[in-house]
């Protein structure tokens, strides 16, 4: 099977890697605007930040306003102070909705931009350094930027080689205090992450590793998970993990998972990664029936049978949300049109969509 | 542990991949360098490189004077025909003699260069695209070129981030009608980079991850590899794992079975990958002694424990050489001096690196 990997973010990863590190940012400018949510960085990113381009006399300004989901609005409104500001690069702390953001901060920064998600990205941006504080998303290893989309009633995703950040550092430290919900909310959607790049047509050799190792690395963490006690050993895993699954995307892309999850976030404020959680057992079920034999490599790599990995999961989502018909048949609609239904080993009908939905959250 | 990675290699994999993805070379330039060996392109490899270069109305030179273990002189020959020629890029066709040698002769076509090893290697370099016809070296995805330094009778590395290359194709058919010999020779040389790399201080969960995963898929191959009889799909799993294996050592850099090897190659014209292959268990016999701990990982990446890896690696070789004690004292004293010695976790001092060296190959 043909396959492409591109992943040029350089990575340091350890305890306090910011502050020992701070030589790395040197290049970069001399200044900064870090973009942020509001308590996003309130875990000691902020001063670590602030320590490191402090060290080496670079001056910075915070836009914190980035919210859950991010808007365009913030983004523009991010883009803007990034050029009154004169900033020459990004720092990006948070989870995946600021390092997202970030990304199209830096675009909108240094483009005129219109429609943000059809603009077609050349030339460069402000060169960014992501920093997440949550272990999930992947971003700080991808090209690509989620957004809310108002007009379409969606989140959307823009994407270009030019939107990897040059430098990620990873350090556990940040996520001891994450609360229990957002780290098992995050932690599905790494796992979802991986797993979907299993099952896209756009994997391969080098995904799949990378694919097998989060997934043993993340499934590892299912008792701290279960319990919701963390060392700083297990945040670690956890941000490791989900860092090879944004490997595996930044390569692969997403598959119906995500094409599905984004109308419960839209439109009921489901967190990204718990929408993944509540679809993926009931879509790995599908796939059984129309990929067996990719499916028993996907097996092999969660280390046990699909309802077996159904049953962890449904106990870390805990009650679940239900809605009624109607409502599922207009989002398996939505997601019949998004891009990454095609972009599956299996095919997914309309059909097949509107049934996991009934499976995962049926009324 | 805190760890680094960085690997900007764009890899495109597949059967016909440089046919198939010859728009990928297009914005190199107007005009390429081949770099090669005398037949290490007489796999089909140099066709695919002329129709692909064809089909973008490229024009190119071929330099095919690579000599195993590259000289510094075929470096700079290379480098003159570059720049006369005027090459915009250079494409690397071969196993890691070519594959290094380009790289130092994409510094040299674009730099002043005295003494290769010493030189301080800033600003650009000729961009290169590299395609491995043997698996083994993971050159395509290191920053590392190893050379012959006759002065210092050894083989000896530069290194920069600048040497990686841009892209890398990577397609198991040139390796069709590889031989025997250098099928074995190579694929041991990429098991002890990912072994190496999991000794390695620099070693961290993310090329662990490589590493295992490198494992899994070399050693899968063992059967093929003990018979001599490869399918194509043999041969890509080979090259994938070689690769991985290239981007663990990317990060991590070798330990002293390549430090001890170097003096077999230099002064016995033992093939590389065989060097690494007869040192390799006695290595790991020592390492159990000195860091059980993380022996124990190693152990459980080789899905067996080190006498019967050993046991493997010794069919593979057949006959052992063996040398005089007065010779390897010296190999040892010359192997103590390298610094991949100080890149282990286990310390070995010059009686440590003696014992490994008398039981691999003593007379």
């Amino acid at each position: 099977m043909p396959f492409a990997y591109y992943m040029p973010v350089r990575i340091v990863a350890g305890e306090d890697c910011v502050k020992k590190n701070a030589a790395l940012l040197a290049p970069f400018g001399a200044r900064a605007l870090v973009v942020t949510g509001k308590s996003s960085a309130k875990n000691g990113a902020l001063e670590d930040i602030a320590y490191a381009l402090g060290r080496n006399g670079q001056t910075f300004a915070v836009y914190d306003k980035i919210e859950p989901n991010p808007s365009v609005a913030s983004v523009k409104e991010g883009a803007a102070l990034a050029r009154s500001f004169g900033a020459d690069f990004i720092v990006a702390a948070g989870g995946g909705s600021p390092m997202d953001a970030a990304k199209a901060v830096a675009l909108c920064a240094r483009q005129e931009v219109g429609d943000i998600f059809t603009h077609p990205i050349e030339g460069d941006v402000l060169p960014m350094v992501h920093i997440p504080t949550t272990a999930g998303t992947g971003s700080e290893v991808t090209p690509y930027s989620i957004l809310t989309d108002d007009a379409g009633q969606t989140k959307r995703s823009i994407s270009a080689p030019q939107l990897f950040p040059k430098l990620a550092f990873l350090d556990g430290k940040y996520m001891a205090d994450l609360p229990q919900q957002v780290t098992v909310n995050t932690a599905l959607d790494a796992i979802s992450h991986a797993v979907e790049g299993m099952l896209s047509v756009r994997g391969g050799a080098l995904t799949d590793a990378l694919a097998r190792e989060s997934l043993r690395l993340l499934l590892g963490a299912y008792p701290a998970l279960r319990l919701g006690k963390y060392t700083l050993q297990d945040r670690q895993t956890l941000l490791y993990g989900s860092t090879l699954a944004g490997m595996v995307i930044a390569a692969t892309g997403t598959t119906p998972v995500h094409g599905m999850g984004y109308a419960l976030t839209y439109f009921h404020g489901v967190p990204h990664g718990r929408a993944n959680g509540l679809l993926l057992p009931a879509f790995l079920e599908a796939c059984m029936q129309k990929i067996p034999a990719r499916m028993q490599e996907v097996v092999a790599a969660l280390g046990m049978d699909i309802p077996a990995f159904a049953h962890k999961v449904a106990v870390l989502l805990g009650r679940r949300e239900a809605y009624n018909d109607k409502t599922l048949q207009d989002y398996a609609a939505r997601a019949a049109k998004n891009r990454n239904v095609a972009n599956c080993l299996a095919h997914f009908s309309e059909e097949d969509l509107l049934a996991v939905l009934r499976r995962s959250v049926g009324g």
